[in-house]
């Protein structure tokens, strides 16, 4: 019987034995997750994994997408509606959908993930489709009620030396609380998410900033009280091993306005008679006060720009965010981050990681910045572009200006934690093919190419997120 | 005597062998051409094609474009002036100053097009340059004098199941109906073009708009008149088989008005009293109402734009429209289609096929949409990027995010009705050896490679053009 | 031992028989070099070349900005500052900071040019870094001394047939002229750069104008006065072999004013009462200008447009122009040019090289031009991308619309003498490396194949530089 995935996945006949041989020194490496949307709660709880579709299917935007855009209603994936009304909820039902529908992912990376998945933590050699669909559901769902199939086991297992999760300024942290309080050795980090706290558009701005004054005993009605606010914060979730913070902009627009201008359009904002305009700007000035914290505090600085949230009001209205409909736009750098680099991109103890959904930026952007500018790293191939063609050409287009050494390794960045192995291979897979076609072309030495496959593998996101 | 075309064009040597088979078993697949432009007087009445020069060269822009950048002038290869000027009209003189020429076409699809014509239909195996020409062209000319080279012959010959021309609006189908009178079973149906009736800028409009009203007998000096008289003319296209329109706006900027403001806005067109910015939201507005018309009478839309026609002004004078001088722009899809898909992008029923000479935005914005909006799909790599490249650039970098579902197999999209068969020819020789590719590094298992091979053949262009 | 360099470098295992059979016959080729910075005083004096770090590391940008990147000060790598404040002057220690952060390069062109001046100039076989480091420097600085090192020895060893260097317009030409009446056989030519004098925002841009009046006797107060000044100075330019003008304008904007609002913008900008948006205008009418110059005087028009010089104020102000603080910038070429192609674009004699540093515009917009346009031709793969993935993409995006001969061949564009060969060696290689693979797919017969591999080293660059 064939594996569902092979040896050689990913690795081109042309330079499979190098490949190989690159590969075999770094697969068995610990998994560090710099950047992830996982749970803390289920660190914390320790509690089985819900059924097959509940943790694989519902939750996952890549994979409801595609059945949407090819006629399935969100409803008949389980997808809850804000209105409450009913949804499917059957685990199997749900699973059968999907698994009828599985040949459209053939080429995409949810289906190597997905394969992955089944085959290394569920044991499943046969291609899932309508006909398998119960015998797969039916073996992961006995699996998930095992012990050594919840949360804690499988990080083990995983060999996760650490994980970020990301968490927004006003939580508690008291999933971080109690797994840093209870014993286990396990390292769970967060990661300060600001968006609702420094985005006029954000849902219930202005309260946010009441309750940012009240958790932190900041006056948020000022200038100075709001920044001293953002600061105590940051230094809260330092306590919980926080090591960066993130920005998902919907540019990289970035301002430095003189302290009396910054002063003043903060107290229009919270007087709520700012404009567009205006809004545009506080997200801007608020990335480069972010950045000085940062320069402060060590927190290393993550900008995620350029996705469209929620382009269907329709689908947000009935089924809110996060629902497959974030797109990509054209992004800027090179203007929209001058102010903040005029004002601290040649810090040499800062780290500021750009990211892009916009891959004309690499060669033309984000390489050349990043290639001078001592603050600037670029991070690792994003959402759409997580997947091998992407991460081909981000190395392609990245490394002859920045080198890899203003690179980052890998970010799984995701929520779907039983695919994080998938996801960590697939990247150390695609490097190593990467490098062993640098070395088949001899623009590389084969001792060169072993030291790089543990750096992107490994070393350099240890380095860069100072974890 | 080496062919012209091996049979291993196109197929790179580590995956020869698997692209061989692979294509081995689409490559006698009918032929469905669901957008192109040849001239259905041709299947009408069936008469020869003329000398070689007046089929392959004068009206082929992609010859005379690159010919022309290199110091030929366009008289020099027989294409009419406006002015009724001599031009060359010697077939033969034409061809021959082509074979000196030939050798500029290295490395690009034309060179590959014509070598595959001249082999697989003319029966010629020798290259073309000057010392051949006069030969090429007796052997060509003789050939075109034979019954069974004639339009109706080459159809059938060509195993073409069905082919699509398209008429603008006020076409009257008159060859469309001889063909379908005619008793002759080749499948040649038409497509809805209503370019110089819905864009104040095309030539002569407000004359257009008279004639629409004139021949459906609605009045077109209202706004309900004028829809209504599309709903006519659509079902006028679709008794001749129509199954698509298409739409060639400069962007793919789209609106959607309220009925008032669309009644007001129409008014100030009909009566000249408009500004530019007007007529670029009456385009816009356009594309939506055609898309809600689709939604309606079940014809799929199609949106190509993004051309600057016409760049050269003194060209455009003197020689007249589709002489090589339409040039790429840069095209946004995300914000400028947004008013159209909160109207009608979730509808199941609905096609909208989006397509692109701005390659920046398959990756970043079409794949992206077209994954998640049912009424959206991503036509294939077109005009300049119909090529090798393109192709490969295309599945690249759509796969992953759209997979190959979301895509609708080929357009040959031509005037040039013998070089058809080359065309599918070539495209499904680069989608084999993309397949071949991800089976090699095991993204695809080969049974699936073979099924995608018919789908992208075959299959998906019949069900996304609904023929 | 192995060589740093290999023979097979560049050239991939599936296609490698053939590159190396094509790159034979090539590589001996004579050197011609249209396009390039170096200093034609060493030509003049042929002094020898100052210790290996001053020639090799302080003014060579990729270097030094990769080490600034990575927090390595430009004082310590002996890089002057504009307040005359100590920099390290010790080539010993700039060179052994360098040799520890060698590694950064891997993938870089950079490793790759010097791997190549190492191994083939100097004949250095182990690898640089921290430990090698002084037996590199001392084997380079030995050599330096000896005579056959001078830079006309090295320019007759490196068989350049002819080199541009590039002259402002004020420039008096001194070492050319020292060149030509020396007696030496090198062929020296200049180039004219004459940003200085067509860009408001150039420092000093009103004295000189002034100085351009005094230097030809024409009154640069008036704008007919000023055209002449312009023509003589080409005229004079010429007389010391130029065959080029050369453009650097941030964007590639053009107008084409009548004459007497092309005299009154001129007014307003000598009584420097113009604003931003005329001064841009005056550069773009500059660019017509100056094609209209060459429609009748036979240079060769470059413009080499979008980079945003000295993004860094910081930097600037320390340390100056060129230190590594030039970025790329989205550039559009269809509308930007338009009012110089309606005026010279279809002109037969004229050649206009258009270059890029926003590879989206290669398939997009630049081949589609220059595929049509007689006065147009695509200039080589540009700084960040004169590299083997940016030459590669260069030609997998510009190849089929506009094929090989609406190109010129490779300009090395360089201050950096001794990496010349290696230069022009890796666009050989990956010129051949490309032609192979299209042999291998059967796109291209092999005898067009070895035609090509010509072209592309040598006679392109010959033809389109009328060299």
């Amino acid at each position: 019987m064939v594996a569902l995935t092979d040896p050689d996945l990913l690795f081109a006949p042309e330079t499979r034995t190098l490949a190989r041989a690159l590969y075999a020194a770094v697969k068995d490496l610990p998994i560090v997750s710099p950047h992830g949307h996982t749970d803390p709660r289920w660190y914390a709880l320790n509690e089985p994994f819900p059924d097959p579709a509940q943790l694989l299917i519902v939750p996952d935007h890549y994979i409801f997408r595609m059945l949407f855009s090819q006629g399935v209603r969100l409803e008949e994936l389980g997808v809850p509606r804000v209105d409450g009304a009913p949804v499917e909820t059957d685990g199997r039902m749900i699973w059968r959908r999907f698994a009828e529908h599985y040949y459209l992912f053939r080429g995409t990376p949810t289906r190597l993930w997905l394969d992955h998945v089944f085959e290394h933590l569920f044991g499943i050699d046969e291609p899932l489709n309508a006909a398998t669909a119960d015998r797969h559901y039916d073996t992961i769902a006995a699996l998930l009620q095992r012990d050594d199939y919840r949360p804690r086991a499988l990080f083990e297992r995983f060999n996760i030396e650490v994980i970020a999760t990301t968490e927004g300024a006003l939580d508690d942290l008291k999933w971080h609380r109690m797994i840093r309080d209870g014993g286990w050795q396990g390292r769970v980090v967060t990661a300060y998410r600001p968006d609702a706290v420094v985005d006029p558009d954000f849902e219930g701005f202005s309260a946010n900033l009441d309750r940012l004054g009240e958790i932190t005993g900041c006056d948020t009605g000022t200038w100075a009280g709001y920044l001293e606010a953002h600061r105590r914060r940051r230094a809260y979730f330092k306590e919980f091993g926080a090591t960066s913070s993130d920005h998902g902009h919907p540019t990289a627009e970035t301002a430095n306005l003189s302290d009396a201008a910054a002063q003043e359009l903060f107290d229009r904002i919270r007087r709520g008679s700012e404009d567009e305009r205006e809004r545009k700007l506080f997200r801007a000035q608020m990335l480069t006060e972010m950045a000085k914290m940062s320069r402060d505090d060590g927190l290393v600085l993550q900008i995620h720009p350029g996705s469209w949230r929620n382009h269907s009001p329709a689908v947000f209205q009935k089924f809110g965010r996060d629902k497959g409909f974030d797109i990509p736009t054209r992004t800027d750098y090179v203007s929209a981050l001058k102010p903040l680099l005029d004002c601290v991109g040649l810090e040499r103890g800062l780290t500021i990681i750009l990211f892009t959904l916009d891959e004309t930026s690499y060669a033309r952007e984000l390489a050349p910045l990043a290639g001078v500018y001592p603050a600037l790293k670029v991070g690792p191939a994003w959402w759409f572009h997580d997947s091998p063609e992407g991460m081909r050409r981000f190395r392609e287009m990245t490394t002859e200006t920045a080198g890899f050494y203003n690179t980052v390794g890998f970010n799984d960045d995701t929520r779907a934690f039983p695919s994080i192995p998938a996801r960590h291979d697939i990247a150390r897979r695609v490097d190593c093919a990467f490098l062993a076609r640098l070395v088949s072309e001899r623009r590389l030495r084969e001792e060169e190419a072993h030291e790089l496959a543990r750096e992107l593998a490994y070393t350099l996101a240890k380095k860069a997120y100072r974890l």
